[in-house]
């Protein structure tokens, strides 16, 4: 199977710094305000040496409790987590932890538009996932802790690629939840 | 002047702490999802011990380019900075950064609900006050670096405190926007 979505920006690039770029694009054309959260860290200790910048020289990375992306887009609140796989036909799903996949949940039961941005790096193929769906799989079944692939170009929705934004998943939204 | 908002859970407990507790219980009870947004912090260096975590060994604390806490609440994107100072007469704004203020002007402008949760420790009272307020004092006037507090009295909002909630700020929510 060769991809159907031939990729201009995506020459080794991770989906996250696709993402990120997607971003600055759309905050760019003020499209949306949607960001990225931090990455969680404990810290421990921070040295603050004189005439110079707070050094933490001791943390730990802590287990997010919400989703990597989150923001606005034409008054409704977007909240989404992305992953990548290396698989080649289905989406495993035990890295996504509990406390994400019930935040997804709670955003949808508020009226928010949640989803998943999962790309198949082998395929190089992106999907927009809505979490209702992911949520069956996590939730209501217990046979499998992957997603057939089959099931998510049937439910899902592939992102158009391109330059700029790289990954135009505005563009999806418009189409599934407007 | 004394305080007209007897505190019941802020005894020595900073904002942040009301905030997140506030946060806990409203989660609890399924209003709203927000949350805070982990501090964000330039990773240099991490350590990959065997047999234990990874020890981040080298770090920096990053300028946010948004706000602190943000989410969802009966179907509006929710977005908020929260401040304290021990000024009586004033909230000095000279610790908000233009990236965090412009943030605040996108997300009214494609309508979400933005301010910022200002408590006068000394005072021990915690308003909620608009951006566009805010926006005002940032963007259109040059005179001064700091809002009179008579002026946060007048247009924002002061938020009830108690036991749990410590700081319902939704029922102030509620009255401003809904
Ligand atoms: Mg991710
Ligand atoms: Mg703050």
């Amino acid at each position: 199977i060769s991809s159907t979505n031939k990729s201009f920006g995506n020459r080794g690039m991770s989906l996250e710094q696709d993402l990120n770029e997607t971003n600055i694009y759309y905050q760019s054309t003020g499209q949306c305000v949607i960001h990225k959260k931090p990455t969680p860290v404990q810290i421990v200790n921070v040295d603050y040496p004189k005439r110079s910048a707070a050094k933490i020289t001791e943390a730990y990375f802590k287990q997010p409790s919400t989703t990597d992306y989150n923001g606005i887009y034409r008054g409704k609140y977007i909240d989404f987590e992305a992953k990548e796989t290396r698989n080649k036909t289905s989406f495993p799903f035990n890295n996504i932890h509990v406390h994400q996949a019930e935040h997804m949940k709670a955003v949808m039961k508020h009226e928010g538009i949640a989803f998943l941005i999962i790309r198949f790096s082998k395929h190089n193929q992106t999907y927009l996932y809505d979490a209702s769906h992911f949520s069956w799989w996590y939730f209501e079944q217990s046979d499998r802790k992957s997603i057939p692939k089959d099931d998510i170009e049937r439910d899902g929705h592939l992102i158009p690629e391109g330059y700029a934004p790289r990954l135009d998943y505005l563009s999806t939204i418009d189409k599934i939840y407007f």
